[in-house]
């Protein structure tokens, strides 16, 4: 009468039991980019993902971008796009459009949420003084309206948790002159993530991870030790565009974070997997002096 | 050694006592449009405004529209506009424009409320769920993605006020089907002031108020009750745009709002004006069984 | 570098959401008894499932018996056991020992409990005075110490909840004048459950559920309105023991209950598939005019 | 039709928001004595100002004394007033009726405030053992009832104030063998101040702050730092009765009041003055080493 | 080794246990008056008995007069005093001096509680607005400032139980115009009991009960129901000055006091007699309906 | 009219006063055992003391053994029952047993406190996880299933405390493997005092204290500083079984108990004379450095 199929099922949920055991009440912060704020089967799954952290008593922050749909605006409406460095050069008009552009999508990702019958509420790096920045520097040029993290008032992310809402943030923030500035999402999910000392820190975006070789897709490494990470930028194992993603990691870390993870948002479920398996996904940067617990894995 | 100058203004602080204790602890929720909302001078009124309200015990709520800044970016990416019977169509391409339009106004507002010191909190009607609506019946045409409010859930404003921010709503909420819908913002002011049993509800318009004489500015009427409005309406005295404007402050009260007030909001402080002076500023619809009371002037 | 395994996982875990938000802060009574209770892996998984609950957010209460092996001690120290009319007759030494045995099989569901992670706390209906009894009277002669329960002061439970404990209940209580009674554990389950409103009852015993031909095994039916369980006891196809039990799901239905199963505590995860699958398993009660939602499965 | 006036009234109200906003939920301590407290005008408005402190977000404390009223009384039934060294001797007689007026005079304000629509609760050192003494010594002799504060317990007054009263103290106190004495009004409320790290404590008496020059009554000096006024005295610039007074301030910040103000009971509202206008009112003694942050104006 | 006193000490402990138990956390409303307020052992005692309810977990309030204390200061200022049926006529100068005393003897009772290591709160029936009053009529002549209770706020009591403090009242209160009046502090006690529906109202003075035979001191009733005492009275058996008093005993039960006692304040601990032993001392009035209850004594 | 039984009555609960005010709110942890255990009279002594320590307003906690009631049973069945210098071999069958009647025991002392009228609640070392034991290592041999303390988790201590439950202990507990163990109830009581800071330790058992002559009944000393307990034992006064007890009593205190009692159980109410009167009963361990407080007595 009770098939094999609801049997294993029930077996997966319990084999969830620890793991949902030692997250209860953590705060994990879930930076969210990449192809996985545009296929739409991947959105949902991230946001079904993230529901069901909150659902089963986790405490997670979305921080999301916007990148592309920022891209496609200022198309539309025939803005020039200038790279410095590789940064995006933002004069006014493109910081406004931009701003527009963040704040319908966070207003998307709530609406997701509602859907599925837990309460969100979509915040900006405004709102309650969340961030406040000043304009970034950068040796090679003005980067107009792109700013730096300079300090983080937490409290109205303590508040909204404690009132039982997932909230999502989107990073644009003033300056003292109450200007607007648009802010990398990675170093906003970072700063947050310190501020509140999460438990864990996941970055979830088109990259699976470290490689030990950069053209073999099966070398990703799944955990590394801060130190090791370090040494591997040294002895250029890692290059480009990671280099700046693991420094941040590093920094997370020595600041207060538990555990920073690299997921491939490609992957469907990536942040469940993460968290709900042995074997995890992607890369985890972890702390130096705790290799017996993290051996039984986190 | 002391001017008379200070002296009159410590005057006017001690006039304040009676109406500073007199809403202590009361929400008034203030619908935000018009001139207001464009003068630069004005517009730091309104903020100011609002926030000694907030400073002084008050629990202000502010909800607030954008059409001009809408229909700006509606000619900038040249969508064309069309009107219904007055109103405008929205098709899906302009309520995702209005979003993010009114998403952005709402930050600047945040920001403004912030620089003052005062938490500000700026949602939509997504967040929390706060309005539930479904799409706007016309029996003149397709209105598109305007939305009719068919259910408020106070919690997220009843939390933020708790927790001792000031909220700031823009009026695009979600249907079931997770479309996104254009409300009116008296509308949803109107709603929520009724949800949470208000003390006041203020609309801050391009109006002076109800005149006896349409034709003599001289003529408003400082204080109506219900009944005498409803009168004025059928007399053919309240006319065109006034008349569902007028219709909703009657609504307002029957479903318990105490008091609603038509403000001018091209006048300086006119919300000051109409909470700290004796007689008030623009129209007040009130109550039919209270005169007393109101003669000594709320 | 995925396994198909782990998405399968993932999927799993995605499809419980809907179950584990609608019973989010329910409280779940379950009577625990019969094999599961003796059975060594039937018994970890009933541990497993309810602590399973417990950490997404549920409240079980655990209410066990543990007839078996009060029959081993019995048998031990020699006590002759009588049965009048199917019911065993205690006297006062049968009473002691029946005593000390639930109480010991208590602290071993304690200590299991507690050796996965979360907290129990195991009680007798005599702390804080939890059940009120009084001596069951019998026409057929004298049972001794069975006690039938005319009170339920739920104030520990409560508290035991509040402060995140999973309340383990064996139903041993005292009457006026001091003595004990030992109480039947599916009548103490069902009178914990009524008291507290709770969401779903269920009893977990070497029951599949009610079949409507006695003969086969797969005519167990999913689902009865309390009104044709009613019918089919008067139609003689509910017979014998099951009589009793069924008339006390009615009962708990018509005093507060929602929802009450009975569960075959033989199939592994028995409680989880009833809870996390649509089809459930056993029979369920359930109020008769409520069918719309049921269908979708609750 | 809004008149300049009312547009005057609604512009003073707006300039003291960064007032209210700075001493919002901060602790303001008053002692209140001199003409202030026999003036009926005066009286009645430095009961205005109180209570609008009080509304708009402060926390004010309220201290008195009462030394004509205690003259008119100790007169009207004949007894001696004795003197040493400027203060007076305090027999056990002239103790019991000065406590008898203080206390009266304690309900008095007790009543104005009351009748301004705010709750006060008036209260002597000795309920909840808020003042701790002992008999002053003096070297001149022997000054009867007179005491000196060894201990503060602002427990009563923290209760008070959480429940949202404003508390009115007479400073009379008892002993370890419980004899009463009474305190010098304006060392209690020093005493007070200190013990509950006030914001500010405000002495409003006769004197309109420390002078230059004696002689002339504009050479008022608006703001002093502590070591300024210390070596004031040095200097004999301050003189006589001003001695102690400052004395008295001095030590206060030194133990954690952050400002002391002189303010002038005979000029109408002057605490309203200090608080709200960027002059101020009277001499303020501030810590030394916030120069920068006491040029901007407190 | 341990002696038969310090045996018999513990069993008197022990037999208290009972009435701890039903009077836990119980409001008891004590009027205190009479030679008990006069002779300094009895003082003594009374004040360690509602030290001692306090402490054993009741919330006793105590409301005391002081007419003999206000008799001496008339006559000490040469005060003429007249009387109109029996009730002091209070003119202006009488009232102030009435006030005067009553808060002295106040901060007097204050002491002594705070002595024996309990918080005290003394307070007036302005504090927090306690007790609204105007002006008595009297069907004889002016009364002058003799004041009837028209209401009690009894918040400002509630906050001082809540944290700890024993309440310690004066019946002075303000009318509307400020006006202050003296109030029979029966009828304050009354009053307070009453809106706080307590568990016990006591007065406590200097008559021993209600006898059955008025020169008979061995015949003073233990307990009566409202209806008999209400017989009494017509029958003549209760007469002068315990009429009133018994009528507002009756009172108090109607309007939800449970139990009224008339308690002889000449015996050393009455108090404690009345609620510690089983035949209790003077005479309580009773509902009529709780016969079975009372028999068993309260 | 009132008897001078009456009035000495009221004279002792006068007299227990400050000893109710010195410990209010205090917790005392009481180790119940010997013939205190057994006695039908002594038994309820002991349970009624400890209900009015707990009425007064202390927060007693009752830790029991209950080796004779285990010796009756092990005969019952026939279990040979070894000993190793002294200590009871506990092989498993015993351990379950000996949890059994503990178990038992603790429910009968459950309902006599709640025959009182007070809320109990009955847990073991498993409960909450209150205490982590592993199997205590003997020089002499293989003890069985005796477990020795390695840590309290005093969380459901506290949280029964706070929601106003008298908590009583039995001290079996697991290690990791979850194996049942028999603690020593003096070693449970002792860790949970320690843990708690308890304000007192009482050991309640057939020991009158500690005799300055073992000969003499009458050399019980009344208190000894933990430096000259430590003396007694190496100059052989103290000696056998009264050694470990001492040393208990001197770690205690050395890890944060405020006083350790050693209380004759045999003496009716030893506990409330002990705590109720100045001399005390039994010998009290204290604080080297309190001389002059004890002498007042505690």
């Amino acid at each position: 009468m009770v098939n094999q199929r609801d049997l294993d099922k029930a077996e997966v949920l319990v084999e969830a039991l620890p793991y949902i055991r030692r997250f209860n009440r953590k705060v994990i912060v879930v930076k969210y980019g990449g192809s996985a704020m545009i296929d739409e089967t991947l959105k949902q799954d991230v946001i079904e993902d993230i529901v069901l952290l909150k659902l089963v008593g986790f405490k997670p922050i979305l921080v999301h971008g916007g990148g592309k749909e920022i891209s496609k605006w200022t198309g539309k409406i025939g803005l020039e796009t200038k790279f410095l460095n590789g940064l995006r050069v933002t004069d006014a008009e493109t910081m406004e459009l931009a701003e527009m552009v963040l704040a319908r999508v966070n207003k998307e990702l709530v609406s997701r949420v509602q859907a599925l019958g837990v309460k969100a509420a979509g915040i900006s790096g405004k709102d309650g003084g969340l961030l406040k920045v000043r304009k970034k520097k950068s040796s090679e040029g003005d980067l107009g309206f792109v700013g730096e993290v300079t300090g983080v008032d937490p409290k109205i992310l303590q508040d909204l948790l404690k009132n039982d809402y997932l909230p999502i943030v989107f990073p644009v923030a003033m300056d003292e002159e109450m200007n607007s500035y648009n802010v990398n999402a990675d170093e906003a999910a970072g700063a947050i993530a310190m501020e509140l000392n999460a438990e864990k820190l996941a970055f979830l975006s088109d990259v699976e991870g470290v490689r030990m070789d950069p053209e073999d897709p099966d070398s990703v490494i799944s955990e590394l030790y801060t130190g090791e990470a370090a040494d591997l930028i040294e002895q250029g194992v890692i290059t480009g565009g990671m280099i700046p993603k693991i420094r941040n990691c590093i920094d997370a870390i020595s600041k207060g974070v538990n555990r920073v993870h690299i997921l491939d948002g490609r992957i469907p479920h990536s942040l469940l997997l993460e968290i709900f398996t042995d074997k995890g996904c992607g890369t985890a940067i972890v702390r130096p002096h705790q290799e017996k617990y993290w051996k039984q894995k986190a």
